[in-house]
């Protein structure tokens, strides 16, 4: 058993050791893979009635695995996901896990990062994220990995929440003029790319507070009573989704706007099928929203990242 | 994020963390479990054709879940399963994981020592154990760990092996007297205890090679043409095993007996069962035989020896 081999990494760990562009790019090219094919995506598992989730995928061509592990608690005594996620590859015996709610932010922002980086004016300047929590740091850092943004506005119900979340990364980008707010549909008028990381259950402003060109990242809807915008709305939009089959039956946006007839699943079209094609470039006069629930190759895409930045022999 | 916290433990640390004798006591209790229904057991996952094996089992009492990803390469170009294990609470923040390939050693030895502390004569002496692979040295450690034994023998097609086999433990038994041998058949006759852990796909022994009483546990076989004793010998036996429907399906002993009418899969007795209803001791005049091919609860116990020898402090 000797030569068997893991390396752990601690949140803080993984994160000093892979950089947001380096995930982004990682996410990207697994985005395309997942449209080409290159996953082998088993069901999830939810023990003890969704207690706890089991989601595996497999990278076909790299036969390696990753398995994400989280109890979810909404209880409220405990951040509602937490656990582990591992990588085994079938060549070697390296083994390699890390913190999964880390991880989960990192792959979280970096998805709207690709998103922006693909749809958002090649100029965007600014960027508003509506909503403070887990999230919203690494959905600020994915996008100024791929734009030279100079100010952010942090919009949340409360603004002291908007500065706690301001506090934690302010540091990181000093050029960076921050601002928090109370008020998101002033927040996200002007701004050139939005990302909302919410819980809301009703939409957190029109389509008509946007500035035309703007590029909208939703992240925080994933089950069918909470939007964050109107499925009207977004059904007006340039859409792009991450996975079909999971934003019509998980997201409150999409299966709104199905069921009120303005949008038809067939034609939802996937950033990885974008992304293959290349054949979608910024619209400065039409909004774009990407609508993401999270598809499990993000967690691969992660972990290759740190697999990547943290291999310094050679396996035999 | 800052709360979440999951201690990782290699090989060498989970194996100072808990010595064997805890690890049977927790086995002997899971199996007792598994009988009164106290787990969730969802089928495995098998990616890539069976390339890699996801195993998840949950407690159900506790709700803490235990997954197992496995790399499965029979090339021989790396050891044949190595992998991770990772340990879930719901109730609380702590993660724990550690190296499978490791605790699937010491597990698969504790199940042994569970049986021989229930089977075997009281004043076991001596132990062979057949097969020098890497099971083998947890086979002796769970046997020494629940019986005085001053005598074992280690057997195995090449005598080097067995004498390798030995140096790996023998420091950890000042007083016994180990002994290395490539007879199997002369191995096992007078043995109070034996140990089989060989990929063998013909008997490796007779019933009538063995000592009246002899308390034998087989953990070798896990496919249909794999066997260490023929199905006509295990039927002739007290007969347990760890789990109904894997040993029918996968071991080659029990296939081959069931296939030839000398018995019935609804005869078949868990070792779990025994457990529970405390109406099984030593025969002197009769060989028991336990045929095991591992069971998912296994792993939790494992893991929950581990998290309770590593706990420091409370969780919040």
């Amino acid at each position: 058993m000797g030569a068997s081999r893991t390396d752990w990494f601690d949140a803080e760990q993984l994160r000093a050791a892979v950089n947001m562009r380096t995930v982004v790019d990682h996410v990207r090219e697994a985005l395309v893979g997942l449209h080409g094919g290159d996953f082998e995506i088993p069901l999830r598992f939810a023990p003890g009635a969704g207690n706890f989730l089991v989601m595996p995928v497999r990278h076909i061509a790299s036969e390696t695995l990753v398995v994400k592990s989280l109890s979810a608690n909404f209880t409220g005594r405990k951040p509602a996901l937490s656990g582990t996620i591992t990588w085994e590859e079938w060549h070697t015996e390296r083994h390699v896990g890390t913190d999964a709610a880390e991880a989960t932010a990192m792959r979280t922002g970096a998805v709207s990062g690709v998103a922006a980086d693909l749809l958002a004016a090649p100029d965007a300047d600014s960027l508003t994220v509506v909503g403070a929590g887990g999230q919203a740091p690494d959905q600020i850092r994915a996008v100024l990995a791929v734009r030279d943004i100079s100010s952010v506005t942090v919009a949340a119900l409360r603004r002291e929440s908007a500065q706690a979340c301001i506090a934690r990364v302010a540091d990181e980008f000093p050029h960076v003029r921050f601002t928090a707010s109370d008020d998101p549909r002033a927040a996200v008028a002007g701004a050139d790319i939005i990302c909302c990381a919410t819980p809301a259950k009703e939409p957190l402003f029109t389509l008509d507070d946007l500035k035309p060109g703007a590029q909208v990242n939703l992240i925080g809807s994933y089950r069918p009573e909470m939007r964050e915008m109107s499925g009207a709305d977004v059904a007006r939009t340039a859409l792009f989704v991450d996975d079909v089959e999971a934003v019509t039956a998980e997201a409150g946006e999409i299966i709104e706007a199905v069921e009120a007839g303005e949008l038809e699943p067939g034609d939802l079209r996937t950033l990885g099928s974008a992304l293959a094609a290349g054949d979608v470039a910024h619209d400065p006069d039409r909004v774009t929203v990407f609508k993401s629930v999270g598809v499990a190759v993000q967690d691969w895409a992660l972990m290759r990242a740190l697999v990547d930045a943290t291999t310094t022999g050679t396996d035999s």
